[in-house]
C-alpha cells in the first residue's frame, strides 16, 4: 500500500500543527535541502501548455528519495468556480522504485510558496523589516501574509487587488486567526500599497506579461518577492526595476528561472544569483540597507521535493493510522503478475467460449487472418 | 473528486471483462490514437536514473486530454520480492489542467504492452502466422501469449526463460485459462525455441546490452516482437539483425527510441519506419514473406494515453460507482483556499499565544530581527 494524503488529511495535519507552525518547520527542510543543491539531479520542469493554461511535471532526486509534482495553471478556472493552481506529487524510494506516497499539493504548493519566500526574505529583507505591501489578494495571499507574519515579524500588511472582494475575503480571513499584533490597511492602488514597505510581495495570477510593479514605485532597500511571475509570458514587474544599478535578483534554479522567472524578459547572461548560494554563504543575500533585492521565485521541484518528505513524515508521526492506496500490487511471486491479475473466480468466465472478441473485430481479425 | 482505479479496481475490470477482450479493444483503441499521431504533443520520457533502476515520467496530450505516467524499472526487485516494473498513471482535462483520473499502471502497463505488440504484429507478421517463440517468461509473458493467441491466432508456444520456474509459472497460468486451441512447448534453449517460429517475442528483463538473439537464430520471414530492450544500455538483439539487408525496422516513436530501443546500438541515422505511418497507410510494415521485420519496442506515453482513456470509459460504464478520492480540494470560492484549509474548530486552536514556533527557532529568528 502506498499512503496517502488527500485533502481531508493535510486539512487535519495542517490544523493540528498550525499553518504558521507548518510552515516554519516547512522552510527548515527546505533550506536543508537547498543547502545540498549538488546532491540533487536538477532539470526545467516538463510544461504542456495550451491556449487556456498549462500542466507542468516536475521531477526532482537526490539518489535516495525521488519525487515529482503535477501542477497546472489555468487563470481562467475562477470563473468557473474552479481553482487557478491544482497540484499533487509523489515520492518515491529509489532504491526500488516504488512509491512511497501520494499527496494532495493544492494546499502544499499554496504552503510551500510562502515558506520559501519567507525563507528567501529573511535573507534578502534588511533586518526589522515590519510593513509588507501584498498585492494580488487570492489564493496564495494568507499563505503570504501568515509566513512574513510568524518568520519575518512583520506587523503592517498593506493590501491590494483588482478585485476589492478579494481583499475583503483576505482580511477576514486574518481577522479571524489573530495574528500577532498585526495592522491590516485596504490600498485603493498598487502605488498606495507599496509607499513606504519594506518588502513588497506580488502574488497576482493573470497570464499575460502584466506591470504589476512600475520603476517609480520602487524605493532603495525595498525587498521585492515576486511570486505570481511563474511561466512564459506571465510576468508581474517591469524589466527595468530588475535593471537598476542597485537591484540584486536571486533565483532558485537559473536555468528554469530563464524561461519562467520575471528574468525570462532581459538577456540570456543577465547575472543572478542561486538561493542555495546564498544558503550555504557562499553567495551574497543583500550588501547594503539601500540595495533593492528582488526573489524572483517560479516554485522549484526541490521545494516540492522536501514539502513531500516532510509531509510523509508528519503523517507518519501522528498516532492515528495513516491512510493508505492499492496503487502498486503485492505479489507472492514478482513474476507472476498475471496470476495477480484474473482472480480466481474467473477461471469459469474465461473459458475458451468466453474469450470471443465482438464480431465485428472477429471479422477484421478473420479476414487479417485469412480464415 | 478524482476516479480511482487501484489494483483491486482494475482485477474486477479485467476479471469481468476478460484479459483478451480487454486487449483487443484496447488495440484498437491504441490504434484510432495512433492513426491521429499528428495531433499528439510527443516528446521523450523524462528518466531518472541509479545504479540499481530507473524511474520515468511519460507524458503526452492531444490539446483535449493529457495523460503522463509514472513507470519504473528496477531488475533486482525481483530478489527482494518485489515487481520489476511498477507504474501508475493520471488523465487529465487540458481546458481546467483537473485531473481526471487516478489509475495503477502496473497490470495496465502489462495489458497494453501487449495490446501494442499484438496490433504491429498483425501488420508485421506473415499471414497465417502460428508458431510463436516466447523468450523471457516473466511477468510480461502470459499477456503476450494471450494477445497473441486471441488477436494473431498463435496455436503453438514455444517457451524458453534461463529461469525454469518462470517457464512453469507461464504454463501453469496458461493451462489454467484454456486457450484456443494452444499448444505449448517447453524448450530448452533460446536457439531451440526460436527455431522454426513465425514469430519470435523476447521479454527478458536484465538491465544490461544481453544478446539474447544472435544473427544464426534468425530465419528468412521471421517477425520479432522486441520488447524488453527499452531503456539506454539495455538491449535484446545483437545488432547484426537489425543490420540484415532484409530487415525492416518498425518502431513507436524514433526519437526516443533511438535512446532507448535495440537500435541504440545503431548509428544515429538509421533508417526506421514509425509504426503511426504503418497505422495510417503512409509506410509498409512488410513488403515480402521473406523480409524480416522487428518491432522495437520501447513503450511510448502515447500507448498510456489510450489506455487511460480507455479505463476511464471503461470504470464509468460499470453500474456501480466508481471509487474516488479526495485528491483535488472543491472549495466554494476558488480564491478562498486558505479558508477551506484551516477547519473552524482550529480557530480556537490557532490564537496567538499557539503560534509561538519552538524555542529554538523563535531564537534564531528573534536574533535575525534584531530583537
Amino acid at each position: 500500500m502506498v499512503d496517502y494524503i488527500g485533502v481531508e488529511r493535510v486539512q487535519e495535519l495542517v490544523t493540528h500543527i498550525g499553518p504558521a507552525r507548518f510552515m516554519e518547520a516547512l522552510a527548515a527542510e527546505i533550506e536543508h535541502d537547498y543547502r545540498r543543491w549538488g546532491e540533487f539531479e536538477k532539470s526545467p520542469r516538463h510544461a504542456v501548455h495550451s491556449p487556456v493554461g498549462v500542466i507542468e511535471l516536475m521531477p526532482t532526486s537526490d539518489g535516495r528519495l525521488y519525487s515529482f509534482k503535477y501542477v497546472n495553471g489555468h487563470p481562467k478556472n475562477t470563473a468557473a468556480g474552479l481553482l487557478t493552481v491544482t497540484a499533487f506529487g509523489v515520492l518515491s524510494d529509489v532504491e526500488t522504485g516504488y512509491p512511497l506516497l501520494l499527496s494532495e499539493m493544492t494546499f502544499t504548493t499554496a504552503l510551500r510558496t510562502a515558506a520559501m519566500s519567507a525563507l528567501a526574505a529573511r535573507r534578502m529583507a534588511r533586518p526589522n523589516s515590519r510593513v509588507m505591501a501584498l498585492i494580488g489578494n487570492g489564493a496564495q495571499s494568507e499563505f503570504q501574509a501568515i509566513a512574513f507574519n510568524h518568520m519575518l515579524g512583520v506587523r503592517e500588511l498593506r493590501l491590494y487587488d483588482t478585485d476589492s472582494r478579494a481583499t475583503l475575503k483576505l482580511e477576514r480571513n486574518l481577522l479571524k486567526l489573530g495574528l500577532h499584533g498585526l495592522r491590516i490597511v485596504r490600498c485603493s492602488s498598487t502605488a498606495e500599497a507599496v509607499r513606504g514597505a519594506d518588502i513588497v510581495t506580488t502574488v497576482t495570477a493573470d497570464k499575460r506579461n502584466a506591470v504589476i510593479l512600475t520603476p517609480a514605485m520602487i524605493e532603495p532597500g525595498m525587498h521585492i518577492n515576486a511570486v505570481g511571475g511563474d511561466c512564459p509570458g506571465k510576468t508581474e514587474l517591469h524589466p527595468d526595476i530588475l535593471r537598476r544599478p542597485d537591484a540584486r535578483v536571486i533565483v532558485e534554479f537559473a536555468p528554469q528561472c530563464r524561461i519562467e522567472g520575471e528574468i525570462q524578459q532581459l538577456e540570456e547572461g543577465f547575472p543572478v544569483t542561486e538561493l542555495s548560494d546564498v544558503l550555504s554563504g557562499a553567495g551574497v543575500a543583500r550588501a547594503s540597507a539601500n540595495e533593492v533585492t528582488i526573489f524572483d521565485s517560479v516554485g522549484f521541484a526541490l521545494t516540492d521535493f522536501s514539502a513531500l518528505r516532510y509531509l510523509h513524515r508528519l503523517n507518519r508521526e501522528q498516532r492515528v493510522a495513516a491512510p493508505a492506496i492499492d496503487l502498486v500490487p503485492e505479489l507472492d511471486d514478482p513474476k507472476d503478475l498475471f496470476g495477480d491479475l484474473v482472480r480466481e473466480s474467473s477461471v469459469t468466465f474465461q473459458a475458451p467460449g468466453a474469450w470471443s472478441a465482438p464480431a465485428d473485430i472477429r471479422r477484421a481479425a478473420d479476414s487479417r487472418l485469412g480464415s
